[in-house]
């Protein structure tokens, strides 16, 4: 099996830890590793390193490099960021490049997983269907109403064991309001869609072809530089020309395909925000539910993430649903629920011309 | 007049900003100058430079000759803290040396006035009852039921007019409960107690006499060396002998000579916390209640005080009644009504041994 590790992703979300040139997914998200690091380690009882292709900005390649530097991982850079269709659609070609023979996993680099037995176990079952034909999904199987999530809902009618089943996709369904969620959840028939999916090489080809006709043949062109002086040059043409398209509204929504979900319970989170690294962190052996790392004193502070990697102590007295983070050239001080709003902090930089801090 | 400036504060209520070798009247207190040059200043139109003693502890001697170093201002360094009698002594002593004929106004370094000229105005007529003999101490008129000061209670019958009156005291009163502050507040009779007092040299060494013959002798013993080189070495015997004694304890409560009170009515504040700072400096345009100093972003925060002054960016989002206080090696983030608490962090950072961070 082969993988295709999607690490473009900027973000500034957890601004001022992450910044343009350090995205999340370089970064230890409260885990030992960075992230990108954590998603290759997680594939290894499955996916050999010369079977991972990571495919991220120009711009973090050294820093790719550098993480990865004693491993014979594939990372390929785009010049220009055209959204998942032709990151996707490179790393299929690169799989085929590279002989590969079964199905491929396309996963983000950036996503935190508790029980990576469970999920490299559900990635093999899915491997399996997609060897057959069609694209499979991953669907988390939901634990909470959440709204921050699209959803993927299964058809009726299943096949497999209770423990291992595979379902016909009926249809991708956009990120709900609380009562629709809510539903989802009781329903059973709802699945969190993670972005998380596996193919052969053939089958996406086959599907850019038919729906995303000029990537094809953008992608096409390049085939012949792979592996040769010549690709980078070459990848620059094609991207100036391609357009921005997501795989989900370029493929996932128009395919006549099947589409397949298999059921996933591994305790997947995105880790979209301070406040969702906050509840997937923190350990409440005292009742408070702090989460701090680095030289800090909390004295009567409830539920709040303190981080204070700036060599500077970071005190803390009498505070509730905080985030505190310390950064060599910026703080950040936020109410916990304010997590998503992040990004009004980073458009006033923007706007003060503040491109030091971004 | 002269006046005998108390500047031997240590305090730990505004870390990280103050510190052991930068107490509070060495620091701009959200004014324009550090507190102690602004005490300085605001005798200005009544007291000459030259006519000025600042008494402090041996180990703030070179910042205070820094902050004062083109001005003809008397600094006397304690060799040892023995509490406020041995230094109002030694300012009495030596507001004697220089030949003062009239009233000694005895004030601390660490006080805010809003109203320089009233406080000045209140001051000459305090020293002209002083000088018919007596202790005239300023009774600031209170503006709401504090309970974190002592209160000065007049006697019933008081000369003067409306404008410049003079009362008898008729007791100290320790710092009260909130009913008995608002009963205090109701009745006029009782002014909060700011520690400020006039009184001539030979009054307060007669006092010093009768009530603490130790202090005095020791005193005394002191006088011939005044203006001399021996002076240091004469004044670190004496004080290693001496007894820690307050003026109010040793003298204050057990004179029977007059005590007088004068109102004051000066937008006079004790700071004496990161809350009574913010109260008494915010500005409050945009009915946020926010203090800010330094670079700092602010979005939907509320009755909070930011201080950056270590060069970083603060970015505040969604936050309330907080204190934040960012400087080179230790941040606070602190509920704001939590301000008398942030001693719990400095004794933390005792039992840790992080003398380099007090």
């Amino acid at each position: 099996m082969h993988a295709v590790i999607m690490a473009g992703g900027s973000g500034t979300r957890f601004w001022p830890y992450s910044r343009n040139d350090r995205p999340k997914q370089f970064l230890k998200m409260g885990g030992n590793k960075p992230m990108l690091v954590e998603t290759c380690d997680r594939l290894g009882s499955l996916v050999n390193d010369e079977e991972i292709i990571i495919v991220l900005g120009e711009n973090h390649l050294g820093e790719a490099r550098e993480l990865l530097k004693d491993r014979k991982i594939h990372i390929l850079a785009e010049p220009i960021g055209r959204n998942t269709a032709p990151c996707i659609g490179l790393g299929a070609i690169y799989a085929r490049h590279l002989g590969c023979k079964g199905a491929t996993a396309f996963l983000p680099a950036d996503h935190f997983i508790a029980d990576p037995a469970a999920f490299i176990s559900v990635l093999e079952q899915a491997a399996k269907v997609a060897e057959s034909g069609g694209i499979v999904t991953l669907g988390i199987i939901p634990s909470r109403p959440e709204t921050g999530y699209g959803y993927i809902q299964r058809s009726m009618s299943g096949s497999g064991s209770p423990d291992s089943a595979v379902f016909e996709v009926s249809a991708f369904v956009e990120k709900p309001d609380l009562e629709k969620a809510r539903e989802y959840l009781a329903s059973g028939d709802y699945f969190w869609n993670a972005g998380i999916f596996v193919a052969t090489h053939e089958t996406i080809l086959n599907e850019i072809r038919v729906h995303l006709p000029g990537l094809y043949k953008g992608l096409a062109s390049l085939e012949k530089s792979l592996g040769t002086g010549s690709f980078g040059k070459r990848l620059k043409a094609v991207y100036e020309e391609l357009e921005s398209v997501s795989f989900d509204y370029g493929i996932m929504e128009k395919t006549e395909s099947p589409l397949f979900v298999v059921p996933c319970e591994c305790g997947w989170s995105d880790v979209g925000s301070w406040e969702a690294l906050h509840e997937l962190r923190v350990e409440d052996h005292d009742g408070m539910r702090n989460l701090s790392e680095g030289e800090t004193i909390l004295i009567d502070c409830k539920n709040s993430l303190v981080s204070g990697m700036s060599g500077r102590l970071v005190a803390c007295l009498g505070i509730k649903n905080c985030i505190i983070v310390d950064t060599d050239d910026a703080l950040l001080v936020a109410d916990l629920g304010r997590s998503q709003d992040i990004r009004k902090i980073v458009d006033q930089l923007k706007k003060d011309n503040r491109e030091d801090l971004l």
